[in-house]
């Protein structure tokens, strides 16, 4: 990372030098009691752009804007939109000059993990994203026993080929086989690259 | 590209084989007069999804929900939302493997691109991906002419330094030097990946 020289003529060195490590730490660190795997993502994906490790975003949520209000004096307003299905994955980015795209759903249910959590635009794109060398996984919590495991998405595919045969749901002992458990931390809360790095390079 | 059994028991064979060249070319294909710069390459990334060339999609724009309506039996509103500013660049995906991420912008100035056009954290978004080994770069357009450059992040970010000395603006000479023309097509509308393989490949 180079320096940057700001308009008001400061010179710094980007956000991750400016940051010392107790800084960091004062903003990653907290119990994950209640923190949903989101919260934990975006914990985690903090800390590896502020330790710059690698640098993955969580995607806005889509919204259809109908109507926008601009007051004077003051900033525009949206005052009417609407939730959009997502055509893609939750995050993004690259990690080792290597592109890596990844969805995060969780359950309460304590046996299986059930396919309705994903709809059909997500696993065309993650096939899209296998087919043109990209990493692409899921993240699957058992929220119950907050176990986390990275499963690949090959794998994810396969299971929902066979919803023509009746599958609802991934048995839990298939993705204890065929993925991979995260462990929960302190810093970051959930350290999925380290799993990456075992699986994917 | 795999074949999707859906759970109706349909078989198909990805959105990609599904369409047809005509097909393709009726969604594309359309003058350019009037088309802004995103249009072009919103056309121009669905054209290379169609054609399974690269995964490139935009980002939604980033809101900040503050009111939701719940309405019987109709889709949730947002009926209190205010823009955000962006804190990365609005495009990026996968080509060939590689991350690729880009921002696009375009001026109606003759002779000269404003710099106002980007904001610090994109620049410092911009560095990020290269220090990862991702293709970083902006497309900047010129719409008097209707000519667009692929211009590489690392001379944005030597220009933006420059800010403290008093820059305000990249002269359009030092764009037609540094960066690389793009051709307006047919379809694509903008060919900026066969530009990105002679840069980057």
């Amino acid at each position: 990372m180079g320096t940057f020289h700001y308009p008001n003529g400061k010179k710094v060195t980007s956000i991750v030098k400016k940051q010392s490590s107790s800084s960091i730490k004062k903003q990653i660190s907290y119990s994950n009691r209640g923190m949903s795997l989101e919260d934990d993502i975006n914990q985690s994906n903090e800390y590896y752009l502020l330790t710059n490790q690698a640098i993955i975003h969580k995607k806005p949520t889509p919204v259809q804007i109908v109507n926008v209000e601009y007051p004077k004096r003051s900033a525009a307003v949206i005052r009417e939109a609407y939730f959009k299905l997502a055509s893609t994955t939750d995050y993004n980015g690259v990690y080792k000059g290597r592109y890596i795209d990844f969805e995060a759903k969780e359950t309460k249910n304590k046996t299986s993990f059930p396919l309705k959590n994903f709809h059909e635009h997500q696993l065309i794109h993650m096939q899209h994203i296998l087919d043109h060398g990209g990493i692409s996984f899921v993240i699957l919590r058992f929220s119950s026993t907050d176990e986390s495991f990275l499963f690949d998405s090959s794998h994810l595919i396969s299971f929902w080929k066979e919803q023509s045969l009746g599958r609802k749901s991934i048995p839990k002992g298939e993705i204890e086989e065929k993925g991979h458990s995260i462990t929960i931390g302190y810093q970051p809360r959930l350290n999925y690259l380290h799993v990456v790095d075992s699986v994917y390079f």
